[in-house]
């Protein structure tokens, strides 16, 4: 038996905390998740695994340390970007966003590696939807 | 050094044919397709991966083999839907959509058990943009 479709902005109407990733499906050993986001994120990265980011509505910024130099990418809705293993990344959006991320089951919002948490940004594995 | 982000509504509109997915990205072994659709594809299935679809315009529908039952699950733009490995289904859009479909890189369109596959349908492991 399998499921029913999901509406992604209906999935988005059940809850209002920012930078706080509900699991809307699972396929394999992956989530999708979706997240709305306003502000900063924190500098972290994921040692084990690239990081697939789809902007659903507004405007998503991800700053990237990359070698010595340090650039920022900026996706506008409808926009897909990964984020390699490795590469220490910050999320922002100063008009707020929602995204979709699609990452393996387990995988942290703050990575493996990170600056200090702020109390903003809730530091999870993803929550269950509604 | 990694990339840059893709507009998935440029990356549509750089081909034509229906039922024949482009990678867009690719994270990990999964790839990140997106395709045109219109009419019906074939019954298959996927002894070994889960599906991800997610309706970027349009309206999707896929017909699903489940026990002894046939239903079809209709997904309108926004939504999302994961066809389980195995389970033997059909997508079709009567009126045209616009798709992204998340599945392990080499994964075919057509599946491991198939119909016979009608021309207008292209049996592939999806193809590189422009």
């Amino acid at each position: 038996m399998t499921g029913e479709p999901i509406d992604l902005h209906g999935a988005l109407a059940t809850f209002e905390q920012l930078w706080s990733p509900r699991i809307v499906t699972q396929m394999n050993d992956y989530d999708i998740r979706v997240a709305k986001v306003a502000g900063e994120h924190v500098w972290h990265s994921h040692e084990h695994t690239d990081e697939f980011f789809l902007v659903l509505d507004g405007e998503l910024s991800i700053a990237l340390r990359e070698a010595d130099a340090e650039r920022t990418v900026v996706l506008g809705k409808g926009s897909v970007f990964v984020v390699p293993r490795g590469v220490e990344h910050k999320p922002s959006a100063a008009g707020g966003a929602s995204i979709l991320m699609f990452e393996p089951t387990g995988t942290s919002t703050v990575g493996d590696r990170h600056d200090p948490v702020p109390g903003h940004v809730d530091a999870t594995t993803g929550h269950t939807l509604g």
